[in-house]
């Protein structure tokens, strides 16, 4: 009998644990995940996705996890700059402290240097995907790109000229170029932002809700993060910032929040009746004292929930097992219920949670053939992992940052063996380090 | 003129930032620590400390952190067995696969395999002693004497007979038989310990407190750890917990309370005023769903505190590093305050308020002249360190135990560029990986 013809593929992973965070929750103990291009050809049984392919290169993954890459919902990542310069403070100081810095802080030039910092940190951290945030969304984007990394990004619309001089004028003409360039990237979706309801005019928002209808694009705000905010918001609309959202028709299957730590009953079964998604961002919620977030609700409201670190300015790190293994302690501690929030709840808001909630569900999150080879391998072998009774159990409550080996977004490796393969670390470590001490007296 | 008579040493670290952890705070940008024997025999400026010492060997220490070895001030070491065997369950059904489990483990070979691998994992996360509670106390105890690792320990009260086959009335014989044989021994700290007021009888409790005051031993316990708990207690004696444990003449200046996550303010201005210390288990009481301690208010009062791990079925590692952070955010968050828990008050409980809830505070937890060399040092230049404003600001919520390099206990290195000293990790792991395996069915 002829030999079955093997299908070609440029590399197969195989002989680890493959935990696939797709719906059915597969794992493969002794699995393979074959990549062709930029895309995942198969997932199965080593042996079985063995028989299937040919492939250019291997990867031996014995004594790790194969799994998607963490998807980071929700942060600033040229905030690097500002780890650790405003922690313990109350809001108003908080604010006060960073807002000046920003004015000479936010060129391209250091925005550069600190978002290619935070693209590092994420990739060490397994992180593939992040929608962000920020001035100088340009100069972010072209970091991305350059790091292979997956984002969301696009103009955030704020009432007052930024730190980067631009008129709240001129953000509508520039989201509309960041649209043209970037569409149909295989890194970069462009999106559109606004700051939040009570740092962007009505009109403004109204602007922006034509304009999101027009791309069909992914809006993205920050809302109900405190209560502050939410007092604000209700006394000069009569709404808090989720109704007057809705009211605007900003909020539907292609918005993003970020925070949601202020919620009621019914703005929780609004956001889920409306398909609206939720980055959680527990670690910094608690670090500015924002509070603690509704999440089992959401969660059990049927609310697509994705799970973002924020800025390094309130959390201080870029790093989503912490944020998962927070996002687990937290609920159990303040409801008295240890059963609320299992790991495998939480993996799935890291994984195919967030890829949903940045509206790439369909492309990445999960590891099954035809979606995007945004994968990563950790290792099992650190005592702090011994014994593996559970592997949802470990990746939240054991496994570090520090456990990641490798990692490949859009079928592209960018870590081998916690070596950076497109950005060069130290550099990129250094010239922070420079802005930091000579704009802001850093160590 | 005749050069100065330079004081022998053996070691001296030098050129890195230490952090000594003193009373003052004190810090040194380019610091040094001389060690002669078990001892620091010098701590300041690198010049100044090289000028007064003839250094039989030297560490370069530029790019980390020097700083007082960590303390774990609860710990159950050798439950690393059971380190993701039973998540995300209610106390009840927790309990229930438990208990038998530990009549299957709980013989001197698996709990030495235990203890060796939680040695290891603390060491390699920086920690330098730990308060232990746990069957096979012997076991425990001779593996941290191998793995040259700091400890307290003793017999543990029960009302029943144990996993260990030990009868109630057989513990009292053998805590003299422990004090006998360890007082007086360069790392190991006899002491003497209850596992609760619901789980050890009054007559149980008499005997321990006299037995305690004979040795001027401190005493151990866990109290006020859950709501049923204190409701048990009261319903049997009339009294709480910590009112029973004062009648019985428990509370004073020798007695270490675990988790005291539901107190009243009269309990706390009386353990306050007794004098009497807490560990403070932030992530287990989260993950237990015990819920959170009034840390800020036990710290306002007065009462020493220490940090710990508990063991790790219920955290599921012996990482003081998120420990620190855990602490510092959740009480931010429920207190919609982000000025409570300074990193320094923080990094201050893991260090020398650990050592003084252990009775140890003139023995370790700082870097002083005369004190125990049980000390670290911590590289900086990690990604998620920089840039670097404030070391208590990067120590509490951007450091991660893998930045630990190097580690020394009692005058010892224990650790070496990650690479451990005294202890076989490998084997250490393999040993727990085959029971766990084999008893119950792990990986």
């Amino acid at each position: 009998m002829p030999e079955k013809i093997k299908e070609p593929v440029d590399l197969l992973i195989h002989g680890g644990l493959v935990v696939a965070m797709d719906d059915d929750f597969h794992t493969y103990p002794d699995g393979a995940v074959a990549v062709r291009g930029r895309e995942i050809a198969a997932v199965g049984p080593s042996a079985k996705v063995q028989a299937q392919v040919e492939p250019q290169a291997t990867y031996d993954a014995r004594g790790q996890v194969v799994m998607p890459g963490l998807i980071n919902a929700h942060t600033h990542a040229a905030m690097t700059l500002f780890r650790g310069i405003a922690d313990d403070l109350a809001l108003e100081a908080w604010l006060a402290r960073i807002w000046p810095l920003e004015i000479q802080y936010a060129n391209a030039e250091n925005v550069t240097a600190g978002a290619e910092l935070a693209f590092a940190e994420m990739i060490l951290a397994g992180t593939t995907a992040a929608a962000d945030m920020y001035w100088q969304r340009d100069a972010t984007t072209e970091a991305a790109i350059r790091a292979g990394f997956r984002l969301v990004n696009g103009s955030s619309f704020i009432d007052f000229t930024g730190p980067d001089g631009i008129l709240p004028e001129e953000r509508l003409s520039g989201a509309r170029e960041f649209f043209e360039r970037y569409r149909g990237h295989d890194l970069i979706t462009p999106c559109i932002q606004a700051h939040a309801t009570y740092t962007a005019s009505r009109s403004a928002l109204e602007q922006i809700s034509k304009l999101a209808r027009e791309y069909d694009a992914l809006f993205i705000t920050h809302a109900a993060e405190s209560l502050t905010e939410v007092a604000t918001v209700r006394e000069r609309s009569g709404k808090t910032p989720i109704e007057l959202l809705d009211e605007l028709g900003l909020l539907g299957s292609r918005t993003l929040l970020a925070h949601c730590v202020h919620l009621s009953d019914a703005e929780i079964s609004l956001l889920a009746e409306r398909k609206t998604a939720v980055a959680h961002c527990p670690e910094s919620n608690l670090k500015t004292g924002a509070g603690i977030a509704r999440l089992p609700d959401m969660l059990k409201a049927g609310v697509i929930i994705g799970l973002g670190t924020d800025g390094a300015a309130s959390n201080n790190d870029l790093d989503l097992w912490g944020e998962m293994r927070t996002a687990a302690l937290i609920q159990k501690g303040v409801r008295n219920d240890p059963t609320v929030m299992d790991a495998r709840s939480v993996v799935r808001m890291a994984t195919l949670g967030g890829a949903r909630a940045l509206g790439l569900g369909e492309r990445t999150g999960s590891l099954e053939p035809g979606k995007a080879a945004d994968l990563i391998t950790i290792g099992l072998n650190g005592l702090h992992q011994s014994p593996l009774y559970d592997i949802y159990s470990n990746l939240v409550y054991a496994a570090k940052s520090s456990d990641v080996r490798n990692v490949w977004i859009d079928g592209r490796q960018v870590l081998r063996e916690r070596e950076l393969l497109t950005i060069d670390a130290q550099r990129a470590r250094a010239r922070v380090n420079k802005i930091a001490h000579d704009l802001f007296g850093a160590w």
